[in-house]
């Protein structure tokens, strides 16, 4: 993570506020609120704001006057079957900003999910910093043999420092010519800058980006239940991570439901359910008994061995 | 405005919360915070919560790493400019949550605009309360012979008390038939009483309902430009007035940009631009020479003449 | 169902039509495009268009240049494969549009369901007709007593009678009074016709209203999951249960997925996957040594009784 | 634009097919179905299937049971009115599929459009092609000085190609490098290749991509009025300017409304419609005298000049 001095002293200065609110707040989340969590080499998670609460979710749920809550327990309660039964909109109630730099491969996957709003820093009109992903040693897999969207095995030391090598030399070598391209200052006395919006089509995929992100809970969990899930590419995974201690700071009796109900759960096919309560009884079920597919029965192998 | 001493003494409560934040807080709305502004004969508009403000907008267009203020007067003419601009994304990062109270007819239309959170009070799960909508006499008109979908002048008034009358006998009746199909607490022992969510298909579209509603300022300000419109039914656009005037507490420039760009605005076709330069040279345009047909040029003159 | 013998008319018209067209068509979709299938009293849901096949999953899901078929059998794989991982993406590029007539407090559940398309019969621009949904006897049911939202037994012959007809007579008195208000063609030469978006809340919510409605296949999954479940009100079921069966004519492959993973399929906890894991090995789990709430303890032997 | 024979072969069976329908269906669209429209060097838009036309906006304003159409000239009345006061919900009734290949960097700005449905090709499950974009000399510009986002003159010969020459050089080692990590089929057999996933992340941005991609008619209305702008970046510019034509053979009413109110029309503030009267009565208005702000002065004298 690379914050300027001057970052760091506005970031500073935010965190020094203290503000007199009637609104539903959460001393956990304040305690880390604009803080810089780094991510990656050059990348970050702050929260910059947030909008209520566990009981706010019980609030809504009820429509109430008041603030919703009748015992803590209960509360828990609620909340629990609220999610377990995929009653999703008391949780679109709650409200979380984020201010996140990632690579622009990640911010490419990351801005699939529609239901956000979103303020990405512009290269049509600023000037990008030279900054780019290089992943360490142990981060640098073959393409998985079994999974087509994956990686596999971790490269030999010498070998994967051959190519993290060629990815750094690559990566400065764009960003001198983005810079040669830009002109800046009339660098080159004889050359004409090219405008910033062409300019920056020559940096690579892994270069930093940064974005306002604003996301309701709901659809923060449907994220995070995707993208910290051990098929999601790992950079984007590591900031689902951390994203989810967030969580737990935020709203922890939700957080608590979410990785029992969603992160720890299965989804189970009809077919499968009888394959279980046969095995239940006793019943020695093979894939041919199961009327599964092999892919299917795998799954499920896979699913009752974890 | 109906509400119990039990609800008025919850809202009180919260109304005396105190929490310090770091967020981003706005002493003026916060002092109307959770209290009910009414509307129509039983109907409210409360605040439950917010996120952002004026220099929030202005952080995420920048996407800066403090505050986002520079002057406050550079905040402003931003803030006009993005409006002006139709630059939508900034304001999606202020989120406001309301709880109203509204006559099923108004949830209806408000609920068309889909890009909300809302949760709304069961029929299904909760015993509907005795409140109905009975318009005042200087509400009560007559169709337009202008407009299909609006209302034109107010009728005479005991042609209007007569209405009022009907809708009166008729909202009691249909309460007392609910109540009898609901049958609670066996009042009629010989009865067994109806589920909730058949009773309730008896009550007509004038009872009140009760939702948590959550929108960011963009999607508000969409909606308010539609439902605080001269064409909106005066049942929603006495909702919409109401919070205009919240609008003003929390974004008091958005306000004002909302205001002259965008309530106090005017779209216009390429030919009727064509119309207003040649009469600024001091042309006499007809409907014939205008290239418009009769519908438009109707709409052109009223806009000038406004 | 009651359709004009003009209405009729139209529909024959529309179904006498065949063009020449290079998209991808479904015959067996085709044969019944624009037929009312009734529902309810008065009900009905018509397909009015449509777009794209179980291919045109296939071919999106491998962005592809032409028809995404390889064989049969590996497209049927594939979109067993999407649906069971979530991979949602591919099933919203097939698009399908219904005319769907309904009762008010239908169409307030339907209209809940936030991503699609709708165009409803406006009462404030054309007078309603005279047509409202009374239950038949058989579902005339009490409260659940187990089940907040729900209903339970069936009333007795006698009582439900007494329910149907107070419905009924309430229903013909309300339109009455709508008529009344409106007074259309100065029926009553002494008295001022209110307008039509006046009028329209004396009715109840059991009379019937039609919208266009237009979604992708992806989101009706998803609403069918929910309204075609056990918990929803039967009077939504009942659309949903139709709207399975044109499903099964439109995208056959997506429907037997769709019921086996979906309809037929479970979620589980990682609790309860816990108590299945032991159960597998013979040991006698409780709830006290499950680890689970009494309530989710419930719901579990639910399942592996079902 | 580089369509290999095979994949030409595809979209020329797709083109041959010739099914019956009873769905609405608009010949001239039809015409270019599959087709591949280049732009800019490599890329391309193709129209893959389409629901609805101009008649079923109408059929969906009326809520009617039929075609919709009463006159064709009442058809086209109505779709100006519904444009020119933004009833945008029937235009929704209407969808169109595209498959389009652009660069990364192009399809970074159009994914900012939430309200679509996409699936592009994934660059972790396969091998991106060697296809870049190179802009040609005469679109190599400074930029601009008087917008922050935007390219200004254009540069000289001689130093366009420098620039041009430089993205080619790097454009072409980028995607050596690319295939060296990758390491496909053990070309270099003392070098274990690299997941896709990681391996892309050394692309550039210039390269290209693909994408399948849904929406309908209010929402590509909304895109192409940003994206077909003069503000716009040329290199998205082009791709909508394209689907402007496409457009005018899919529904021609709409197209001419949108041409007319959309394209051609402006949006003018209050104070704006203030200066515009007094300018029509004779009077000569100055920015002191006008109330405005020097640039809203200077955006006005604009508009009033074009």
């Amino acid at each position: 993570m690379s914050l300027t001095p001057e970052q760091q002293q506005e970031i500073e200065q935010l965190q020094n506020n203290s503000y007199p609110t009637k609104r539903a707040t959460v001393p956990a989340l304040e305690e880390v609120l604009y803080q810089a969590f780094p991510v990656l080499d050059h990348g970050f998670v702050r929260v910059i704001d947030y909008m209520g609460d566990d009981s706010a979710i019980v609030q809504a749920a009820r429509v109430s006057y008041g603030r919703g809550t009748k015992k803590v327990n209960e509360d828990q309660g609620l909340i629990n079957y609220l999610l377990r039964h995929r009653h999703t909109t008391p949780f679109e109630m709650c409200e979380i900003k984020f201010h996140i730099k990632l690579p622009f491969f990640v911010a490419r996957q990351w801005i699939r999910h529609r239901t956000a709003n979103v303020n990405e820093y512009s290269g049509r009109y600023s000037i990008l910093d030279k900054e780019f992903y290089i992943p360490t040693p142990d981060n640098v897999a073959a393409q998985s043999t079994v999974n087509h969207q994956g990686r596999g095995q971790v490269l030999e030391k010498d070998q994967a420092e051959k190519v993290i090598k060629l990815l750094q030399d690559e990566s400065e070598r764009a960003y001198d010519n983005y810079e040669d391209m830009l002109n800046e200052n009339d660098k080159d006395p004889n050359q004409t800058g090219v405008a910033r919006e062409l300019a920056r089509m020559s940096l690579p995929l892994n270069f930093y980006t940064q974005m306002y992100w604003k996301i309701d809970l709901h659809n923060l969990l449907h994220f995070l239940s995707l993208r910290a899930d051990s098929h999601a590419q790992y950079e984007i995974r590591v900031y689902a991570d951390v994203m989810i201690d967030i969580l737990k700071r935020w709203v922890p009796f939700t957080h608590q439901a979410f990785m029992d109900y969603r992160m720890g759960g299965t989804s189970l096919s009809g077919k499968a359910m009888q394959v279980i309560k046969r095995k239940i009884k006793g019943e020695d079920v093979t894939q041919e008994s199961s009327g599964m597919s092999p892919r299917e029965w795998r799954e499920l192998v896979q699913v009752l061995e974890k």
